[in-house]
């Protein structure tokens, strides 16, 4: 039998930017939208213009995206004035945009109090709004907006709302849980009530995650006939978040009843990419993946204890409902090093050593990155500090330079002018074979000056790291107070289109930096082929 | 009609336990048992004695609870030993505890393979091992291990076993789906059958959220007959974690159709203590509190855009399901660039400005707002430095200090012992009154040596801030490079135990971090009402 088709739509960049503390700039949305267009969703709704100079600039300047359709959210035309004159709703049809959401009401409460307008004006807002962006030339979709508790109140009313939206064109309209009160059993009653008035393959699912219910809410409605999920990766959103894709997806996927029946946009490739675009997006964010996630945690497919770790080994099926590379994450058997060791071996056969299994030096390089990694080092995100490590082990990194000493000041006063500035200037001295340079170097901050110190002179190198550029610099703190534990990431692109990322931890921040950045520099050095006198 | 009695079993302290990185001591234990006993829960499962000396030490120690049974988990007895020879099982009936769940398989393909035996010698095993608790006068708990995978595999067999258990007299028999991987539908298919050979009010259900359905499926559980519920606070647990208690107990006490037909062991004063208890844990385990974690989280009540801000003030429900005061939470409006003069003014009141909503300050508050935040300020993370700011601009800020200068040194350089040290140290020049203070600080790094020589003398303000501690430090940067723009996020606490957050932004990391500092200590001065002279 043929599988029917699901759509998935993700809302991470606008409904997720909801969520507190989450600010998104354009270059994170344009890369995000490309991250989740190579993921294998349907459509990506990356914003809604007009609502803050960062959406509306996204929609004037972006460009489409290979395969998903990129969706700009708004409201239907503002009640009492008429299309032409709503310069909002102009704005929309203008985006650079493939599809348009229109968010509505349909809660005749709401439409009595907060719009106070007639319940008929307010169907034919939604028509003539839908219908404009049809015109347009764009797909539309009709968002109801506490469709649940709308159709609770008045489902006469509810069902009207949706249906002028699909007679007047509307591809989708999404029944969306706004306060994300609604519990599975009802969705999925209603649900099946609104798919015998609107195909289920032209209706939508919204869902929060304020009950904990926001996967099976989505799922729900799925088994009663709606055929388009909207969610975020990582349940991003206000609140309690969006329903999470991250484990609705692979549900769909590798689940019953759900595999056997539908088909998603992705592959079994694709799906192999869940992992690292959460992580994407995480790092996008700058903050902890959230290890206990379901399917692409760090720990989903942890397993601590002496029974459960030699019973998934007898059988991996005994502890793990799926197998973590199906979503590409990985088993950890947290008392053994067996599953360590694995990793190690293939990174080593990745940076292209061939080290057997049993070479003494790799149970080495395992405790010395056990030992690291407890100390707040994380290699899985810095390859270029994991191969130095592991050749320094293994093989031999020759010894390019050493730095003697540094020193880096930051001082805040009055100018000749009286105007308070703050300047940052640091010195360097490095030892290239026997000869020892001293460079100064200024910065608009401490870890700035110490880089262009340390890169002005590196001696008979320069030449070779003139076209290393320092690209993205990331700081997390492992623990509080301002004498915390430091984590710096740095990621490092050259002129031949090469890019690495190195790390550096200390409780001193500039000298976190600091180790990042020599490992940097001595990573481009090893590559080019550098050699020593 | 009456309402039918659900139970609440918490294994925080056993099964939340086995979560990697957390390690309850004995004292530990002793508190959250307390505070379970105080939320109310029915059964406190605190341990597995013999399993660590933790474990074994408060089931020797630990005192009964107030109203909680105390529950000590097990293994029925080891296949090929007598009752009597099993020493770890004799420990068991020798706990200081109400009751004993012990868990053995019902799955036949861990039988054979795992335990070797015949499927009628572990029937007999269950059989002993239940009527043994029995008689020693305990409550006697049969926690079936992959119940719903031995069931899909083997029906009869798998009801074979918690039949042996129910007719050896336990009082619960609980279906365990151990690796996570059964979804809602098939969980309230199989309980339903189960239902019809074993009462449900014997049954429990043992869910964990592999797939993030480990509310969704303790629930069907229950909406197919069954009437214990294991879990886990904040959803600790292995992997994924447990069915997390603090999303089911509400939704139970306050949604349909579970609060009219269900009552628990909890009263409605009872459940205005979840955020508290929830918060203790996190406490305990020295860990973050998740924000957007359903009804306790801080984020759970916090509307950010608007439209739903000005929404949620004329009426709560349209962005509520429940009222946050219900479960000892709160609602909070965020302010942020997505926001409008809605969340400003309501912010205003809050911080206790009655503030007319044409008042002409307010729209240059507003706009205030909206340029930091483009350069990267966060205010809806910073409360205090968003009450400095609206206080600057609507009544008065007392000017207690400047800052005339500030100067920070980091060097790394060989100590006489020829060891490669790094050193940070900071002087800070301060004018109280007409009274210039220099300072010196030394610290881990520029920030911490910074915070230091600031907080050292300030004059006659110093004793209001010697209580003054920072708990955290984050640090985002905004725009990629190591000259990148960077914003740093403070969080301070003082002795009466208030916490405020403060917000500095920068191209420099010791500018940005300086200006949050700034911000903690005026904050702290305004709120002790500190006078200028």
């Amino acid at each position: 039998m043929a599988k029917e088709r699901l759509y998935l739509y993700d809302t991470t960049l606008r409904d997720g930017a909801q969520t507190q503390g989450v600010d998104f700039s354009l270059e994170d949305k344009a890369l995000m939208a490309g991250a989740l267009d190579a993921l294998g969703v349907d459509y990506v709704e990356a914003g809604y213009p007009g609502a803050n100079p960062t959406d509306t600039e996204y929609f004037e300047t972006g460009e489409a995206l290979p395969n998903a359709k990129r969706a700009a959210f708004g409201m239907t035309k503002r009640s009492g004035r008429s299309l032409s004159n709503d310069t909002g709703f102009q704005a929309l049809l203008q985006a650079n945009a493939d599809c348009v959401c229109l968010v509505g009401k349909a809660w005749d409460f709401h439409v009595d109090v907060a719009l106070g307008i007639s319940q008929e004006e307010n169907l034919q807002g939604i028509r003539e709004s839908i219908a404009a962006v049809v015109d347009s030339g764009k797909e539309a979709l009709f968002d109801a907006e506490h469709f649940f508790d709308g159709f609770k109140a008045n489902k006469a009313y509810a069902l009207a709302c949706i249906q002028a939206a699909y007679e007047a064109g509307a591809r989708w309209v999404v029944l969306c849980d706004t306060n994300g009160g609604t519990l599975p059993g009802e969705i999925e009653e209603i649900v099946a009530e609104v798919v015998t008035h609107i195909p289920g393959d032209r209706v939508g699912i919204h869902a929060h995650d304020d009950t904990g219910h926001g996967v099976a809410n989505s799922l729900a409605a799925v088994r009663a006939g709606a055929r388009q999920i909207q969610g975020t990766l990582n349940g991003l959103g206000e609140r309690c978040g969006n329903a999470d894709l991250t484990s609705i997806i692979p549900t769909l996927m590798l689940k019953q009843p759900y595999a056997d029946r539908f088909e998603t946009g992705l592959t079994g490739e694709h799906l192999r990419n869940l992992t690292h675009t959460s992580r994407v997006l995480d790092e996008l964010l700058n903050r902890a993946p959230n290890r206990h996630a379901p399917y692409v945690g760090e720990s989903a497919f942890a397993h601590k204890g002496g029974i459960h770790v030699s019973a998934v080994q007898k059988d991996p099926r005994t502890y793990e409902h799926v197998t973590p590379e199906a979503v590409g994450n990985q088993r950890r058997l947290l008392v053994s090093n067996q599953g360590g060791r694995s990793n190690i071996l293939a990174e080593l056969e990745r940076i292209g050593f061939d080290t057997p299994k049993d070479d003494p030096r790799v149970a080495g390089l395992l405790e010395e990155v056990k030992t690291k990694e407890a100390k707040g080092y994380a290699y899985e995100a810095a390859d270029a500090s994991f191969e130095l490590l592991a050749r320094r082990h293994l093989g031999n990194v020759p010894h390019f330079f050493d730095v003697e000493s540094f020193r880096v000041m930051v001082e805040r006063r009055h100018n000749a002018l009286g105007e308070l500035v703050t300047v940052s200037e640091a010195t360097v001295k490095v030892r290239v074979d026997d000869e020892v340079i001293a460079s100064v170097g200024e910065g608009t901050g401490p870890v700035h000056a110490l880089d262009n110190a340390l890169r002005k002179d590196l001696g008979r190198y320069q030449s070779l790291i003139e076209d290393l550029k320092l690209v993205d610099y990331k700081v997390r703190i492992l623990t509080g107070g301002t004498d915390a534990v430091t984590r710096v990431l740095i990621e490092s692109r050259d002129g031949k289109g090469r890019r690495w990322f190195t790390v550096g931890v200390s409780p001193n921040i500039v000298d976190a930096s600091f180790e990042a950045l020599l490992d940097s520099i001595n990573y481009k050095l090893l590559r080019d082929g550098a050699t020593v006198h």
